[in-house]
Formats: structure tokens, sequence, C-alpha cells
């Protein structure tokens, strides 16, 4: 991109409104070109919003261009990512996007995507799934306050009719609990949504009584009136101890009469683009100087204690691996000061209570909202930090549209999912984590752990600190004995062979609790003479594709894989993956949680599930027999 | 269960305070001895609760436990699910759980679960994931009003620390849009979670000033003090035109002094549980005799057309799956008057709009708020109708807890999800379905299915009305060929051989877009002399497992898959799974999305993606080679 491209023509002053009402108008030239021009896209969402941008970037915008890394800049999130038009508009005013360049909008190739996407150095984080943005603002406005304690600011641009997602309500709450008055909402009010007007239309009383209820300082306006516009922003910014929502009166598609204020226009380009061009005034070249962050704070740091350790565990002691997974957690967080922790008020469950004595200013509270909690952690890792997110791997569900979007976003984030299975016995299905594995396998470049041990636990927790994408661990709330020694090494990828002989005569794979199982069955087919390889295969994703296709091989290719889990996308056919290419005769059984699950104790329901020792037993003879 | 089990003491005067604090009681004591011994359980989130659901089931629920289909009994939903300590209380006190019935709470065989599922014909839905009751009770409450047209009421129940799941504020608003005044929300306000006091603890002020912006009536009162709990109930079924919330002020674990408002007393039994019983006045034997509903009306049934059919398309045109769900689903709402359409604003891309207008009352349009739309398909199922559900299939994966727990609640739900894969081409990868495969293959009992013309889509989009459980079809946003006579039959389980010779040296199986890419790759290598055999996989689940490994044998084990879908969970999984067992040698190639989509047009995309015509060839050589 170059740094210059619109040098012809400078900046008119901040503080003018007759060049931000041009600006805006240029906004929306732009907007209706881009999308002319690749026949797709969403001008008249844009549109409505262009007056409120110019003002933000002419006046109000803390940000290098030069230096997206500079810690000290505002963030700026397009929550209504569909309004990328706008996005691109800007940034050709800017500068940092030349004409050409503006042109490949949506073409293959072109970083200027549909939605906007962190493949541009000034996003964030990727949207286009509505309701997302201020939830993330909402994490990146935390992280300032209270990890990099600094003063910039975080705007986001939402639209009206992503109000309706709760998540947008859970961001309110915990924005307002947190008084983040680092942190402004501009809401594009337009009044229509894709296919039908919203419920609410202008009447952002009804939005600001809502936002007032959950603690906001509101503004409403007309946001087409760049005078009110910026007395909005003049306000918001002006406003202490509680975040501040700019509610702004606005129309779709403003300024070409075919599309303003009209339904049917939404998500496509306008017919004649070229007239609607000229309808706006026609081109323009104005260049909107942004200004720079005046501070130059550097971001706090945390105290860390080399001395630290991971925790050890007794080989032969019992422990359950979500203990230890706060144990390790804590003990990270004093050998790495960017490690937080983030849970959905189940600390006392998923054991993230042991890092939040350890380390109460690097704990978020993020009560029961798990949209918000993953939000949280997306907000803080675009800060740089470390996050890792906690709850019952059965509620992640709730938040698996934001963990989908969040490897949109390139976003490095730590995912442990605890109550994994029907092993956790009384409580019910609705409690068991039973499609997480199949979930978190199935985002682009993830990595998913499953230990089945306390050392191996410990050791996989420090290991995804330094992953790259989205890291899944899951972890079991009962306990297992600790079956690996302090010292072990567990490389992700890898596996480890815990029986192997030259006679075995089938390979069982197992992680986590079925991995005990697995080996409870080889202790007693080995006491009939049957001789199986174990494998534990603590890496899912990426499996070891090479171990157990050495070990299938040397076993016939007889393979029972046992998991506590449904048999969709879990261990079983990862492993069937690993070994779809191998070229050989193979014979899989795959053991996995087959019915509903009731209560009743761990044991019981783990031999109802199908999943016991005793079963994998019948299962490698049945593939004997 | 026995109809009589307490018969030994008649229940007092529905309107007796002294015998409504009594039944109260008598939960707690009932609670805390169920908890005590199963060793496990919520008594402390159910003595909270006690009192308000003595005066609810004393004096205002209507509802025949005899008969708990009869269609005018009121709904009665425990969205703090993990009270059912004092729900099964409860049931003892009707007479429909008798005293060892009850202490077999949580053990396995036992209906009484840990939290509540439909195996109890008095329960609805499975809850236990929070944020869950209080949506779908909108949906039951709609259903009463908009398709059955009676007068029962629906009552839910709410843990004040759900609250702060967005999904409420989803349904608070859906409920204050749709006037629900046949809905009372009674949130139990006891002020502490399960490691940490609430936000806002006893404040119900605070709940009540959000309530009323998002249009509520409210009432706020001491939730043990059941005169006022009386009004407050009084007040609700007096209000019309909008629903009510009683927000009580409860202690949780109340009346024993160990436990009683204190932290870390959540979701475990009262220590000495005898002693804590004695505390409560010993046990009680109290009948309670829950009203009968006096209405007697007949569910309201739309009138159907016999003689409408579904659409047929002219093979060799080319029409887009999800505009051949839109028009099968109006068709099928002609033929049958229990269909009903759900989509999340998204009509015009779905084609659900076809549905709305051909049946307006009975589309439910949920706005950008996803978990609300699905929670509102529960809540219909619950009455009975066929709710057909849809939107992206990207953004299905914000409800897919709610999906999740569907399945656990048996509940019959149709979901289709559109605009699927990278084949979506602009937009970007936001917008793609590439998970949903996974997602709806790992949920227990559904049944996942992906059409590759029009006249496919619409005889599974008929078949899915006949299905039990979770029931997914996806479509795609581009036109496809259609290649499949009208009359032509799609079994679920089913597929499709296409191309078939006693040459075969490669099976090729591909589903909905890659089906046509897979017919091309024939073409292309039959070209070249090399035959191979085309299977259409469009039933994903259940795959038909026999079509395959007969295939994959005649091709000497030399198998490609190829999907727009993330390799993990999606086609290429299921097909190893069902050829896993199957004892040959085994070369399977899985062609599947690689590497994060970015926009394009959408055969750039496909190209870029890996899974297309050519690179179907390529890998059918490689396998050759």
């Amino acid at each position: 991109m170059s740094e210059s491209a619109m040098s012809d023509k400078q900046g008119a002053p901040a503080d003018d409104p007759t060049y931000w009402a041009a600006l805006g108008q240029q906004f929306r030239v732009d907007s209706v070109r881009v999308s002319g021009v690749a026949k797709s896209g969403h001008p008249t969402s844009s549109m409505s919003a262009a007056d409120l941008m110019a003002v933000l970037y002419a006046k109000y915008l803390r940000y290098d261009f030069a230096d997206p890394k500079n810690p000290n800049n505002d963030h700026m999130i397009f929550s209504k990512g569909h309004a990328s038009p706008l996005l691109y508009a800007i940034y050709r005013a800017v500068g940092v996007v030349d004409d050409q360049e503006l042109l490949q909008y949506r073409r293959l190739g072109s970083p200027l995507q549909g939605h906007p996407t962190p493949v541009l150095p000034w996003v964030d984080v990727a949207t286009g799934s509505l309701g997302q943005g201020l939830p993330i603002a909402v994490g990146v406005a935390l992280a300032a306050r209270r990890l990099d304690r600094l003063d910039f600011r975080t705007w986001v641009l939402c639209g009206d009719s992503e109000m309706a997602e709760g998540s947008m309500w859970e961001a309110i709450e915990a924005a307002a609990f947190a008084g983040l008055d680092n942190l402004t909402a501009i809401v594009d009010v337009n009044r229509l949504g894709q296919s039908l007007a919203t419920r609410y239309g202008w009447d952002t009383d009804t939005y600001a009584r809502r936002f007032e209820a959950f603690g906001w300082n509101t503004v409403t306006c007309d946001g087409h009136d760049v005078r009110a516009v910026d007395a909005a922003y003049a306000e918001a910014v002006a406003t202490t101890g509680r975040p501040t929502v700019v509610l702004a009166r606005t129309k779709k598609g403003r300024g070409v009469v075919a599309v303003e204020d009209k339904l049917n226009a939404h998500g496509k380009p306008v017919d004649d683009y070229e007239a609607a061009i000229a309808e706006l005034g026609g081109d323009q070249r104005l260049r909107v100087i942004v200004a720079k962050p005046t501070a130059n704070g550097t971001p706090h740091r945390f105290d860390t204690d080399a001395a630290a350790a991971l925790p050890t565990y007794e080989v032969g002691s019992s422990v359950a691996t979500r203990k230890a997974y706060g144990d390790a957690l804590a003990a990270l967080g004093s050998t790495r000061g960017d490690v937080v922790a983030l849970d959905g008020e189940v600390s006392n469950s998923t054991f993230s209570e042991i890092f939040r004595a350890a380390h109460p200013d690097r704990y978020f509270e993020c009560y029961i909202a798990e949209q918000q909690m993953v939000a949280n952690a997306v907000g803080v890792q675009v800060r740089g930090w470390v996050p890792y997110v906690s709850t019952f791997a059965a509620f992640l569900s709730r938040a698996y549209d934001f963990v989908r979007m969040a490897a949109v976003s390139q976003a490095r984030l730590n995912i442990v999912g605890s109550h994994v299975g029907v092993s956790i016995g009384e409580d019910g299905p609705s409690q068991m984590g039973l499609e997480d594995l199949a979930c978190f396998r199935a985002l682009h470049g993830s990595t998913v752990l499953y230990p089945c041990d306390a050392n191996q636990t410990a050791q996989l927790v420090a290991a995804m600190a330094d992953l790259d994408g989205i890291a899944y661990l899951r972890t079991t709330r009962g306990n297992t004995p600790v079956i690996y020694g302090p010292d072990e090494r567990f490389p992700v990828g890898g596996s480890r062979v815990l029986r192997s002989s030259p006679d075995d005569r089938v390979t069982v794979v197992g992680a986590g609790i079925t991995l005990h199982e697995a080996l409870k069955a080889a202790d007693a087919l080995a006491a009939d003479g049957i001789a199986v390889r174990v494998i534990d295969a603590y890496s899912v994703k990426p499996i070891d594709a090479a171990t157990l296709a050495d070990a299938a091989r040397a076993t016939g290719g007889r393979v029972v894989t046992v998991e506590d889990h449904w048999a969709e996308g879990g261990l079983g056919e990862a492993a069937l993956s690993a070994l779809a290419g191998a070229g050989f005769e193979l014979r899989v059984t795959q053991l996995a949680v087959s019915g509903m699950p009731t209560s009743g104790k761990p044991d019981e329901l783990v031999t109802a599930a199908g999943i016991d020792a005793d079963q994998i037993a019948a299962a490698v003879r049945s593939l004997l027999a």
C-alpha cells in the first residue's frame, strides 16, 4: 500500500464542518464506486454511516497509520463489517490505499475483502458476523484499563440490526460494570435491515433507555448532522466512569434517491453506480489527516518470577486434569507476565481460581456470558496478551461463532473446556462436553489437545502459550492416575506408545480418560495372551499420523479407537483421517459415546456409553475373531 | 410413577398463605434430602426458589398432571435447571413421584436426572445450560398466540446468574415486541452464583429498569414472603399487552444457617443433611393439588391444500438449492398445516421469504438473534408444530448450544443453513459455512443432508418433516445444474451412484456443489480412458455405508472424497467412518477446503480451496500413479 496515494490534495482542518460533510460525501461516492465495480457489496449500509466516520477520522481518532502497532493508537472496530466499502473509502482518504487498490475490492488476492479481516494491518479483528465487534471492543478496552494501563480509546461502529443479538447486551453489561469510559459505541440507526425494517426503526429513545438501564451514557443525534455528531463525540470523550453510546439516526443509502431509505437495497451495488456517483456530486480527492496519538506511554508489564516452575505430580497419584490446568496456568502466569485468564463464573470447577488467587490483576471474571468471555479474550490478544479461556466444554458451544470468527481473525487464543464426556457423572447430559473435539477440530489452523494425566496437562498448558491460532485443551472432571513423570515432554503433534511389543495384534488409540480404559483393557487382554499396542493420542489435532500408521501396519490394520465424545468429528475420525491414505488393509472399530447419556456414576456412564475397558477388550477380540 | 403416592394427606386450600409457606418449607426439606442421599446436586439453588414455586403450584398453575398432553395446560420451564431438586420435590407433593422414586435422584436409570429432561412427561425441554429456558418459553408463548391460539400461560423460573447471558435479552426483547402477556418470568434473585456473587446482588431495581426498558411489566418482591409473591403473580396474570417479570429477592440455601446466603455452597449437598432437615422442621407430607385448566379449547389448525405439490425443476436448468428450499417449504406449508418457518432476518437470502409470502401466519421473523430463533423453534415444537429454521449456515454456529440442548430435549427440529462453503464467493470467510457438517453430525440422533440440485432439495425438505431429532440441510448460494428428474426419490440414508462401470478404478464421493465438480472430473477422466465411480452422498448422516463400501471395494479401495467444508468432521470423515470396518485395503484422499478462504469469485475460490474438478481429477490420477 502506498503511503501517499492522495498526496495531491491535503486534508482540511480537523474542525471544519463543511469539510466533514464533504468527506462524508466522498466516503459515499467511494462506497458506491467500489461496490459498483465489484458488482457486489453493501454500499447503502456504508452510506448511512459515512458522516459518522468522517467526523471521527477527521477530528477524534488518534491513530498512526504509519505505525499500526503503536501501543497508544486508538482502536476502531467495524462491528457492522458489511460496511467494508466505507472502511476502505476511509483508507483511501487516509492515503494508505490507492485508487487502483481500492478498485480491487472483493477480488481474489485483494486484501480488501468483502468483510474486513486483519489481512489489513489496520484491522484488529475480522467482522461480518454481526454482534461481535462491540463485544471484542469491550475486550480491547478492558485490556487498556487493566493490562496495558494506557489511555487510548476504543471506538466501535455498530449497526442497528445487530442490536437484536444477545451478545451485544452481554457486552453492554460488561462494559458498564467495568466502567469503561475509554469505550465509545456508535450505532448507525439506519432503520433498515437486510430484508425488513428493524424492530425499532428510528426510535433511538428506545435504544437509549436500554443502554441507560445497563449503565451507559447515551447521546442521540442526527447522524447526518456533522455538528451534532461532533458534539456527541465530544461528550463521549468527556464522559468519565461509564461508556458512551452515540445513537445516530441515519438514512441507509443516504444521498441516492433510488436507494435512500429503501428496502430491497441491502447488500447489492447501486444500479447505475456512475449515475449515483454523479448524484452524490462526483468523485472527490479529499484527504483526511488522522491525528497521531499524543501519548507515548509504554504498556504495563507484570512482574515475573523466573524461578517459578510448572507443577509436578507423583506418578501413581490421582489428580484431575482440570486441577492440573489450574495449577499449571498459575505457574505459567508467574513465569510469563503476558498470560491472562478468563472464566465464565465456574472458576471453582475449571480451577482457573488458582490463577485468580495467584494473579488477580490478570484474571477476568466474565460471569455466565460465554460469548463475551471469548470476545474479551479476542480483545486482549489484539493487544498482545496471551489469554486462556475456561468454562465447561459444553458451554463453549455457546460461543462457537465467536471462536469461528476468531480463527478468521488469526487470533491467538487458548481455550480450555472442562467436564468433558459422560465421565462427569451425575450432572447429566446438559453438562457433558461431547461435541467439543468436533467443533474445535473444524477450525482452520487449530490445535486440539486432550491430556490423560496431570503432568501431561501441565506440559501442554505451557506449550499452548506459544502456539498460533486457536488452541483447545479438554480436561476431565474426575481424578485420573498420574502415569507420566514430571520430566516427560509432550510435543504438540506427538503421541505416546504406552504398550508395544512385536506380538501386538491390535492397536488401541485413546486419549484422556479413555486412555486409562485402554490400558486396563490391554492388561486384561495380555493376561489372555493377546498383545495390543496402546497409543495415547493426546494431540488430537495435529494428530501423530506417522505413529498411528506404523502401529496400524504393525497390527494388521486392526485398530480400535475409543473416546468420551460422540463418534462424529472426534478422536476416531481424526485417527481415520490420519490412516486414510495409508494404503493397507484397515479394520477400524470406533468406540464412542452411543445413545443419549443420563445421570449416573462416572464409571456407570462410561460403561453405558460403550467405552469402558471391557468393551475395548471386546472390540479387540471381535477384530481378531 | 404412581398417581397418588401422597394420598395420605390432602393438599390445603389454594389460597392459604400458611399452607404456601409450609409447602415451600417441604420443598426445601426434600431438596436437601434428595441431594443429600445422592451426594450430589444443587439444594441451595432450590431452597431459594421454594416459596416462589409453592405459591405458583398451589394457586396459579393450571396443569393436569394426569394428562400432560392436554393442550390447555400451562407450561412451566425451569430455566435454572440445576434447581432440579426443587422440581422433583414439587412432583412428590403433586403425587406423581413417590418417596422411593424421589430418592433415586441422579442415579443411573432414574428419570430424575441431575438436570430436568423430557424423559419426564411433565418436562417440556431439557435445561441446565443457563440462559435457555426463558428463550424457549418465549417460543412456547409465541406458539400459544400465533399458532395454537389458546389461552394457557407459560411460566419460567430463571436464576439471577443467567441474566448475564445475552440469550436472555434476545428473549426479553422478542417477548415484549410480540406483546406476550401470556408469559411470566420469575427470577430467583438469590444474589450468589457458583463461585462468586452476581454483578448486581439483590439490586432488583437494576434488573427491573432493564426489563422495563425492554418493554416488560415488572414486579419486585421478597421471594420468601408468600403474600407478596401471591400479589406479584396476581399482577402478572392481570397484566395485558406485555409480559411480566417477577423479580424476587431470595436467599440461597434459605432456612439452613450453615449454607444460607453463603458462598461456597453451590452445587453440592448440605453437610449433615439430616440435621439440616431437622433445622427446617423435619419431613412433611403436604400435598399440592394443582388446578386443572378450565379452558377446553382445541388448538387452531391451519387450512391445507391437498392439491399442492412440491415444486419441480427441469433437468438441465440451473437453480440454487436455497431457492428450491424456499419453494419446497412453501409447498409443504400448503399440504401440511403444522409446518412453520423461522428466519433470522435473512429470508431473502435463505428464500424462506417464499414461505413467508405464502403462509404469513406461520412465519416467525426472529431478526438477527439466532439463539432466540432456535429457541422459538424448540418452543413451537414443544406444542407439536414442525419448525424449519433458516439462516446462513455460518450463523447457525451462534446458536449451537441451543441446538446441542435441543438434542438432549429430544426436540424435532429442522434446520437449514444457506451460503455454505467457499462457493459463496465475494462476501468472504465470515459468511461461509465451513464447519456446519461437523457441528450437526456431532449431535445424537441427528440427520445431515446436503443436496446438489433443486429437485433433490425439494424431496429432502419434505422428508425432513417426518424425521425425529435434529435434521439439518445445507444449501448452496449459487445456481447448480438440475440433474435429477422431479420424480426421483432420495431416501434419507441413501446415496446415488451417478457414474458406474465395471472398469471403475477410483470412487469419487461428493455432495452438493462438489458433486458437480466430481461429475466434471469424471467426464474429463473418461476422455482419458480412466473410469471412475461417482457417488452423490446427499445423506451425510446417516451415510449410505453399504453403497460406499461396495464402490470402494470395486475400485480397489481407492476413494476420493471432496467437500466444500473443512476436512474435519465433514463428508470425508463421514465416508471414512463408513469404510472404517470394511476390512480391505483403503487409499482415501480427502479433498476439502485448505487454507483460510478470502473473497473472490465462486469458481476462483473453489479452485483456491483445492476442491475443483481439475483437482479431483489430479487426486484420482495420483491414486492410480
